[in-house]
């Protein structure tokens, strides 16, 4: 076992102590919570001989250079910042691995034929301002400047609360990217998912970002007097929802990779002797394929015009959001896969359910994901818990698969 | 058609007029409003020959007196409370009823060999108190004496607005009537379902009063992200709780004249991104015969531990309550359906799914109610709406029916 992991998990702990609340982890982006948690990473970084640089819209970015005449960067990297009531692993496994790879190759005494970054992205979650991929979009070229004026709960304004935090809202412009200059980008995670824990496997690459389907389905039906309205006259909303809901989980099993899920749901006027009027339930469909999603999303919505149909109720089905599938780099895919292998594990496939700061990567350079196995596949929650061996094979496999882009480039 | 009828529907008017709010009908027991519109029927009550008194619960009663040496009462009534927002006839339609009937009795000079009481119970909804029936239970004595110290929203004791009413709360068991004085309890209110108007009649006789189960049932899977946990791991409780609505319908439906309702739910966490982990429904049952209300019960309790088990999910079911059938009168059904008769329309039989003073009064002697056609079977609510030729033939039956009783006692 090495050391390695047995400090990046002390670090982890090091780092779960800076947070906005005395008894829970909250870490939202921009907060000095954050600027602690960056500057412990940063003076790891320092000791690591990298240099260090927080750009304009406050990302932590350290750079160990390659050899001389070097002209491409490989960036590692996730994020600090938290949900609210967080595990002390989403996101933090990813930078301090990345930076453990770093200081390995230091250590080594090993430069590379490229730059490597790691980078702490400065707000994944969105958690503060709603907002989705500040840091990444940046480099992407994709950060919308109306983010700029949103508030958080407090009322503070995102671009005082960047300033506050050394950035500098007037020059987002420079932190973006060229993409001739980027060899790829690579993130490890926790998988968030019962998938590896299940097969029994330390790690898994990831193939892509699920695209998704937000959606909001109402039925509308006769409200009645639960006791005197037959069976036979009733125009019941959660009937049809219910249907709605048993066609959703067949839908999800019948297709692999999809999931599909109603995860709210209200009944008006909802008292327990008055039948359900009109019933609102969300829909949520992801998949890796956006063919895929789409013809599920409009069989669903088939479907539901049927149940809505034969039982007398009113439909209305909204769209609220669609986000097409991200595919992840072939090329990295492989590499990940390789060293996989080479130490000795199945490689196992798998689709991100969840969104990274590897969407908007991903439009700037070939982006690639390594999961590792959580505790219950249990995210978002004080539970999340990840083990010792694991993180020492998400390691192993990170310093492999930049190796082997070294080895690739010499060919 | 009766002039009477139209009096009627004047009177309806006028008595929606004593509201506690000045937009919508709220008159809860009790209250100046609920007074007010006592007054107004207790003026009509006196005009129609009758004695007038308040008993020491706050019932209005009225005594048209029978010939000299009669020692039978005949009770006939409903009441003037409300629902919240409530609509023009459920109460006020039977209490007026029987006006109309004593005040015809009263026009023709015809005194019967016996009394006809007309009674406005003053709490029937038990809007304010959440109580049940507080006036007939007086009269039946169950009246439960703990009830007086119930509170309203506004924190005021119920025996302390009884007095303000005019009762006296150390006196209820002066209300309790003897069983061998009476000759029957007849109550006409509308059907708040929607039989009569699909089968086009004005009136239906009620056979009994559905016997009614109302529990909650919660199951307990496990929340999880919607975009990473594989459907095939997941333990939605929302999907079993799908099932369990549908099966409740397919129960109902199954079983002539059961209705099973599931009127409210509520998904934990509730996230349109976590699959629901705890889902509680309520579950409302009812049939006129307890035998096949308890079996159904039974049944849909299998039905929900089956669904618990293939799913891998948790099942708490807790009765709340547990109210057996209460019977019509056979004697009374059969004078009702011989008005009926005469009047030429089809019998129809109804069980009533709501309950009524009825089911009190049905303790003490025998009872039937007379249900009229009401629009959409639309009830507690402003859209309540009764025509003009239906009360007419409520009218009607409920004099023929009182006639009747006399040509019975006659024999």
């Amino acid at each position: 076992m090495s050391d390695r992991a047995t400090v990046l998990m002390a670090r982890i702990d090091e780092l779960a102590k800076f947070s906005e609340e005395p008894h829970r982890l909250v870490r939202r982006s921009l907060t000095p919570a954050l600027q602690q948690a960056n500057d412990l990473v940063a003076s790891w970084m320092l000791a690591a001989g990298m240099t260090v640089r927080q750009d304009a819209v406050g990302n932590l970015v350290g750079t160990y250079a390659g050899v001389a005449g070097a002209s491409k960067t490989l960036i590692l990297g996730s994020h600090l910042d938290s949900v609210r009531d967080a595990g002390k692993y989403d996101g933090p496994l990813g930078v301090l691995a990345a930076l453990a790879c770093v200081e390995r190759l230091h250590e080594e005494g090993q430069r590379l034929p490229f730059a490597v970054e790691v980078i702490s992205f400065v707000d994944e979650e969105g958690l503060r301002f709603r907002t989705s991929y500040l840091g990444s979009s940046a480099l992407a070229g994709s950060f919308n400047p109306s983010w700029l004026d949103y508030q958080d709960e407090q009322g503070v304004v995102l671009a005082d609360a960047l300033r506050r935090f050394g950035g500098d809202p007037a020059d987002i412009a420079s932190c973006r990217r060229n993409s001739d200059d980027l060899l790829g980008y690579c993130e490890v995670h926790i998988e968030q998912g019962p998938v590896l824990e299940a097969e029994d496997l330390p790690v898994g690459v990831v193939d892509g970002i699920a695209g998704q389907d937000r959606l909001t389905v109402e039925f509308t039906g006769v409200a009645g007097h639960a006791g005197t309205v037959p069976m036979a006259r009733r125009h019941d909303a959660l009937c049809a929802a219910a249907e709605l809901v048993l066609a959703v989980e067949r839908t999800g099993q019948a297709t692999d990779g999809l999931v599909a899920t109603m995860g709210q749901i209200a009944a008006e006027p909802g008292a327990s002797n008055v039948i359900p009027g009109h019933v609102t339930l969300s829909l949520d469909v992801r998949h890796r394929d956006d063919a895929v999603r789409t013809r599920a999303v409009a069989a669903l919505h088939d479907e539901a015009t049927a149940i809505a149909q034969r039982r007398g109720v009113h439909l209305v089905w909204t769209s609220m959001q669609s986000t097409p599938a991200v595919p992840c780099s072939p090329q990295l895919i492989g590499r990940l896969a390789h060293a996989i292998e080479e130490l000795g594990f199945k490689v196992q496939h798998l689709t991100s359910g969840a969104g990274h700061d590897a969407v908007p990567m991903a439009s700037l350079t070939d982006a690639a994901m390594l999961f590792v196995r959580c505790k219950g596949g249990i995210s978002h929650n004080p539970a999340e818990s990840v083990r010792l061996d694991d993180v020492n094979v998400s390691l192993e496999t990170l310093y492999r698969f930049v190796l082997g882009m070294q080895r690739d480039m010499a060919l």
